[in-house]
């Protein structure tokens, strides 16, 4: 079996270092036999880890999608629009392909899917989300038969690792992003995952799988941890909550008609005693629930060269069995996903107002609240300088209702600022 | 593609009711059309759920592993015996088999395997270790190309019930046993749950998927619950540690030789901030470390007649593609694993003595602990009436060194009783 890679960066040289050490052992236990015929870089002079064997390297990717002995494609290069072509290039040459690369799938997916059903091969993405965690496969296979109502997950390595800082070390948000820069977490535009489209992308790709339908990125509700403060991770510490970045994919059953689904991503407070509150750092999990299997989580790291190579093995042996046996996982998305209303779906929620402290304010900042008909469940007041921070958590109500009543207290004369509004995620 | 279901009890009924609900789901899916054929029952008379077709009962079980137009086998006997000569029928008839079967599974794993091997159809048996979670397939499939280093599974719902009840309620062992009675989480004959062997059949099949090596139920060493007291359990919650049944498989690296393999069931103190520690009452979680993966954690409800049935249904479907297709998951574990020799493994342990309170005690209890080479990390004092309860940690030691201090401390005549010697598992 004879394997195209498509790029050699921290992935692609992890996955050649892996497939050099366990060639025999994968031999032994499948009876796969795979080698490595050609590795595609952008430079053939650019220093290489001593493992990757200089014979390999070419930088014609053309040739090497459409070579005629070669039978699967591995995609590490992580640009979009030139994985692109070559993706479908090699699946139209009747290669298997394997990709790690979520913004493409974000994009392209159901197309994709789609060209790889038509030529009978397979695509498969283990690595794009959740990195070396077997989540996909588990979705797709283990639990496609399964009635899922809900996906939550920690999909976003670096900004889990910023709002741990902030929530274990009292950090600002900006010290706490400044470490995480430091540490090599952070992209060289670090928008993608603090404004919470990485993980938008994934979610997208987790909820197609997860409920059988197809869901675009545009169709997740996003909002990143760019506003969260410091007093808002204090308020949450002091009253047993963890603030993280959730990806939430949610089945709502409409009755009578076909179910609507929530696709979301956003800051949340959520119960230290919640199984994804101890997922700290740069680990990912998600925690699935469904009719019959109950509670699940699958937990693990999110990013890095050789958990995100250890997925592309896996599935490249996979797509291998297929291979040779001529077949292929067939999951069909025909139908669109229905996306519910999101200014109807409801939660609690938590609102910090920093208010002019002087007599009556208190009671014209409640009755905003009660006049769009929230409800507020715990109020605490912060005296500062010269004004208070009034924080409230709300009983649920609708994102609907919470916009209003923001937008009723920015009209206030005796309101300064609205911090960072969250929704309040319960147990279960 | 029809379906013979072999028993009707807790699993067999909700994989019913499961195939009725998502019939129209998973075809639309997976493109299969799952029809239920005949479900063979022991007593046709008896009553059962309302979803179960009178119409499909038989009691004629070899008619059903034989009959040309059956396709898949699903067997949720739990019966050894008669289990294994229908799934040895339904093999050889060239139907793949679904089954839940540890017991069997632990006396009989790999003569079946390469049964189905030799025939070219499948035996999946997901739901064999850890109820519902998709810990088998992540495991064959997605992590078969990776070098794992040990797994570390709480793989007993019945134990972890009782141990998380004497931790958070302070009950006795007794008192707990009694309480998860009452729930009926404990079988008739609760040795099996109790003594570990439930556990070690778990921890067999675990290592066999996870090293690719043929490990046996009695290469496992075993050793239950029943001796762990209420002063264990409190000694460890002062200290930061939990008390929790193991099952522990573990590479152990020889130069310039195969590796060796340690597999264990045993109860364990386990640090409170280790992701395993977290898994209370019957939920099962099983922590996965490798080499390129890094860390990595499956947890759900590892019993139970929907959890397990969800897992029956994400083999059924993997079988049936793989019917259509023609094709089979191929994983041979050809040779023997070889089995470390226990006496030399380390760990650190808690060791818990009862002594006459007199002068000089302390040293000879101390001296048979020096004698053995074996060195005091803290020990601790506790006054009871006429004697005292010495309570010590020890440093890494071998388990050698351990079983001749314990042996050693038998013969002093200041020393009443040795209490439980419990492993202690660190970080990592």
């Amino acid at each position: 079996m004879k394997i195209g890679l498509l790029g050699c960066g921290n992935v692609g040289s992890a996955f050649i270092k892996l497939l050099i050490d366990n060639r025999e052992s994968i031999k032994e236990r499948c009876g796969e036999d795979l080698e490595l015929a050609a590795v595609v870089v952008r430079d053939l002079d650019r220093e290489r880890p001593e493992w990757v064997d200089p014979a390999l390297l070419t930088t014609d990717a053309r040739s090497v999608v459409l070579a005629p002995d070669i039978d699967l494609i591995v995609e590490v290069i992580g640009d979009v629009t030139a994985s692109k072509e070559l993706i479908e290039a090699a699946l139209q040459a009747s290669k298997s392909v394997v990709t790690a690369n979520k913004a493409l799938l974000a994009e392209s997916y159901f197309e994709l899917e789609d060209l790889a059903e038509t030529v009978g091969k397979d695509i498969f993405f283990e690595a794009a989300v959740a990195g070396g965690i077997p989540l996909i496969r588990s979705l797709r296979v283990s639990l496609v038969g399964e009635r899922l109502s809900r996906v939550t997950g920690i999909v976003n390595g670096t900004t889990n690792f910023i709002l741990t800082r902030m929530y274990e070390e009292n950090l600002s948000f900006s010290a706490a992003l400044k470490l995480a820069q430091e540490l090599g977490y952070v992209e060289a535009d670090p928008r993608a995952d603090l404004e919470g489209f990485d993980a938008a992308a994934k979610a997208a790709i987790l909820a197609s799988i997860a409920f059988g339908r197809k869901v675009r990125f545009n169709d997740v509700q996003c909002e990143g941890i760019v506003h969260v403060r410091e007093s808002d991770v204090n308020f949450a510490r002091r009253h047993g909550f963890v603030v993280k970045l959730l990806a939430q994919c949610e089945r709502i059953v409409v009755r009578s008609e076909d179910d609507e689904f929530s696709v979301r991503v956003f800051p949340a407070l959520l119960p230290e005693t919640h199984p994804l509150a101890a997922v700290r750092d740069a680990f990912n999990a998600v925690f699935v629930e469904g009719e019959a299997v109950g509670e699940l989580m699958f937990y693990g790291r999110g990013a890095g060269g050789l958990p995100t190579a250890s997925a592309v093995m896996g599935d490249v042996i996979d797509a291998a069995q297929n291979l040779r046996f001529g077949s292929t996982e067939r999951r069909t998305r025909t139908k669109d996903a229905r996306i519910v209303d999101y200014a109807r779906l409801t939660s609690q929620f938590y609102v910090s107002v920093e208010v002019v402290d002087e007599p009556g304010v208190l009671a014209s900042v409640a009755e905003i609240f009660g006049a769009n008909e929230v409800s507020i469940s715990s109020m605490e007041q912060i005296g500062l300088a010269d004004e208070a921070r009034l924080v409230f958590l709300t009983h649920p109500t609708t994102e609907g209702s919470i916009a209003r009543t923001l937008e009723g207290l920015r009209r206030l004369r005796t309101v300064k600022e609205i911090g960072h509004s969250m929704r309040v995620v319960t147990e279960g």
